[in-house]
């Protein structure tokens, strides 16, 4: 037995005199830097990215061809109103207090959804930053195109985490949309390569049917038009694919589920589970499937997913991902950068932890205008993207990051990777991107998301040899043939005068025959090149032994 | 006006069909990553870290020295079970649910104060971790020492976020702590430096008047005494600081206040404001200080922050802040790495945005032990603490890190740093540590704070860079000196033969006319040396110039 009075202790009730619930809001009050809001240009970038995904998302789920207008005006040192407005489908009067003033309420968190939200967070962040910032409310005005549009203005209660309504009109107009207007203090404006502009040119790279206007401080207006009319198929829910679910979901599947039995749950809830596949299952567990699904217990559940393990199941369908797509890449590259050499990939689909499918595309673009300008010289440039939105901060932690640097480019022909004029491009598709903190701007080093980043860009890598080698080839075959013509020239010169014969006719054939040489020399050169290429690339193809271990000590050791 | 039915579109009504509220316990399943559930190792580690600090901070709070078992079973392939228990001041009934069942609930959210927790989500997030991957209650037993004892077992309710109990006890007995024990699954554990072992060795270091008992999966048991018996003060919440404060944050204290007038309220609730500042600032401000507080506006409170710039206080106080002291971390680097050379510094605290002290405390270790065996060598070696606990994991974005790397370390006479068997020990101690994610093992890239560790760090290379330049003297001067006594002996020898003197005589005579005339060089040399040092020191006393600008972007460009 302790002596419980001894000394200055204190006794637990005491110490508990302050145990207190905290709102959502409150913990991100006090925690900003978690929403991405730390920093000035920083914070200014993160309330932009907030308006612009969410009328993204808007958008697409609609149907809509997005039409997006932001504008930052200067109000005073490190003050500004950031304004955006978007054609998107608007707002239901009855959910506008929640999606601008209560934290963890939206339409993503619970579907497997590809969007750029997923949190439902983001914009009632905004609300906070500017009434933390300057003490004045989100303004909002929203029509769903019933011929009543809302200005709504509204500050969040935050030990309640609710919507504060301070104004509420109503009028008729037949517009459909969503425009907000806030104002904040301690941000600050630049057109660097962290701040707004730029994330809205790689918003436009990566979204080529969305127009955006951009208005800054200073009122010059750049327009980044669309560069397709086709709209995304509006992203559909999928279910979740059999391997790498988690028991525990499984539990929460079965107790939400219509279905009667356990067998039907399993092929109506998740993707590529066939009723073959669930004969296969049923041969590896101790109980009937037949059984209510509801009264699935743990240990059978258990079960099920170690029959899973042992099963083989189609990859994950493409349905809920949309990609960007090569052609679209390709263009916004080529439009952008102009470069010398560009190669585009969409690898296909694979799943991360939790079932949910993932997908990646990349890019490369060489020479030309690719890379980034840090006055005394070109420096490698990467443009990461996540579920189309461009990620700006947290570089250093995020998967893509080193992904790129896992790759040895010097193996592809490219000698000073870092100070080289090259733009990598990188897109991850999910359901849903396993983010390092709700900021969103790093995604977790998953060890299968990593994987796949470095073998596209492997394959781009590739490409980009093929091109180099072929082209060192070329200048020198160039050389070589121009050498031997002008000697030619001057050997048919001197034919001519000795035989006799037509100078012209002599120097074409010499011609041909140089032709046909160096034409036979290029054949063999290339032959012998292409299967050192291989012997060179060989044992290469995607496998990770390159991937430094203590990159993923962190993840799956 | 828009043609509301044109092509495919879908209409608002249907697109939020599907808006719900979800729970804060929700949000942390799907995102678990955020609270450093990623990866098999870490989600071990992140258990024991949440177990070791909830521990480390009731002791320390309570003012018992305290003694933490930890045992780690194995039960399967990545199956474990995790039992932890103290002698602190154990938890009244009454809270048990909601310390463990509820997310941000907790004693130390409201307060400003240094504690390791600070959120109030972090064990009841071993609670979820546990539920999720096998199923199983926490258990929890504890008793304030008040003759009873509670045995509990319980889940979260997920959509809830509220504690499901499913086992009460009550027992007569004299015993005082906390204990829980959870059975997890898909972890991993190792020795490894990211493992539950070196989380504890490094807790032991950073905590010398701990006692942790660990037994590993194999049965080993290890024991981390304490080296001192003297129980830290408790910590104190502080008042805040008038510098960094916001208009937001004297918004909401004015509205909490007791005090009558705006003047006594700021005397009252900021630390360093006197009545003789609030004069000062009454100078400054158009309006009367001896007004309500409750009824002051943003735009008067924006007049004060003004103000407040304008007028100096003294440092924050260091009630606060409870550094582990530079002789219990000399000690513990002694111990542990027996370097050939030490250097330690506390640096006087600092205030961070918000109002808010920090204090650094660095160390750095040379030869000996220190460094990171890897194989084919050692190299350098960076232990991150904040408040004391250790961080193991996100080392990459973190604001130690940087700093680190910032440092020039050439100039004070290690070459090849990253290759070096050189330890590097940085404690941040703060009221509030800005981390980047829930996770709490990275410290967001505040500038103030990176500033005091590469300032403190850069204090010790000097330190080290005395020590290398006299130790390099002092073994030249030995060389110089044998060669000219080995002279001496053979000239002794002569001279006595020539002189008919005592040989014996003369070589002393000899040995005494070196002995001063080395002693008179290296005064000489150590002077020259010492102003050239400070020559090529000068003008990088606590100047910035070599943090790299591109490490900042992120924070306050």
């Amino acid at each position: 037995m302790v002596n419980m009075t001894a000394g200055n202790e204190r006794e637990a009730d005491d110490l508990f005199k302050e145990f207190r619930e905290t709102s959502i809001t409150e913990f991100f009050r006090k925690n900003r830097a978690h929403l991405g809001y730390s920093g000035k240009l920083r914070s200014l970038t993160t309330i932009v990215h907030e308006i612009v995904t969410n009328a993204l998302d808007a958008c697409e789920e609609a149907g809509i061809l997005p039409e997006i207008q932001i504008g930052i005006d200067s109000l005073g040192v490190e003050h500004y109103r950031v304004s955006g407005s978007d054609n998107g489908p608007g707002i239901p009067i009855k959910h506008v207090p929640d999606v601008f003033g209560k934290m963890l309420a939206g339409t993503k968190f619970h579907r497997n959804v590809q969007l750029r939200g997923q949190q439902g967070i983001g914009v009632a962040g905004v609300t906070l930053f500017s009434q933390i910032t300057t003490g004045k409310p989100i303004k909002v005005k929203t029509s769903t195109g019933n011929g009543k549009v809302h200005e709504i203005e509204l500050m969040i209660d935050i030990t309640k985490n609710k919507a504060d309504i301070l104004k509420h009109e109503e009028y008729s107009e037949y517009w459909r949309g969503t425009g907000i207007g806030i104002e904040v203090k301690g941000v600050k404006f630049n057109l660097g390569e962290r701040g707004p502009f730029e994330y809205l040119r790689r918003t436009a790279i990566a979204n080529p049917h969305t127009r955006i206007t951009f208005i800054d401080p200073e009122g010059r207006k750049t327009i980044f038009d669309r560069s397709s009319e086709k709209i995304p198929k509006p992203p559909v829910p999928v279910r979740a694919h059999p391997k790498g679910l988690e028991v525990d979901e499984i539990i929460n599947m079965a107790k939400a589920t219509k279905a009667r039995k356990a067998n039907s749950f399993l092929v109506t809830s998740l993707s590529r589970m066939s009723n073959a596949k669930v004969k296969e299952i049923q041969e590896y567990v101790s109980f009937d499937l037949d059984k209510n699904p509801r009264k699935l217990t743990w240990s059978e559940c258990e079960e099920i997913i170690n029959a899973i393990e042992k099963t083989k199941f189609l990859a994950p369908s493409m349905e809920g991902l949309e990609a960007i797509g090569e052609e679209h890449v390709r263009n916004a590259v080529l439009n952008i950068l102009d470069p010398e050499f560009e190669a585009v990939l969409t690898r296909p689909p694979k799943v991360h932890s939790g079932g949910i499918p993932f997908q990646v595309e990349v890019a490369i673009a060489v020479g030309g205008q690719a890379g980034r300008n840090v006055g005394e010289g070109t420096r490698y440039e990467l443009m990461r993207f996540a579920n189309k939105a461009p990620l700006l901060f947290d570089a250093g932690g995020c998967a893509i990051t080193k992904a790129v640097s896992s790759v040895d480019w010097k193996r592809y022909g490219i000698k000073d990777f870092e100070n080289s004029p090259v733009t990598v491009f990188v897109n991850v598709l999910s359901t849903h991107i396993p983010y390092i903190s709700a900021g969103k701007q790093s995604i977790a080093e998953d060890r299968k998301i990593m994987k796949e980043v470095r073998f596209a860009l492997m394959e781009v890598g590739r490409r980009f040899q093929l091109y180099h080698s072929r082209k060192r080839r070329a200048l020198e075959k160039e050389a070589k043939k121009q050498i031997l013509l002008r000697y030619g020239s001057e050997l048919a010169s001197a034919l001519a005068q000795l035989s006799n014969k037509n100078e012209e006719k002599i120097r074409k054939a010499l011609q041909k025959l140089v032709d046909e040489r160096i034409t036979g020399m290029d054949l063999e050169e290339e032959e012998a090149n292409e299967s050192e290429m291989e012997t060179m690339l060989e044992g290469e193809s995607e496998d990770d032994s390159e991937i430094p271990e203590a990159d993923f000590t962190t993840e799956e050791e």
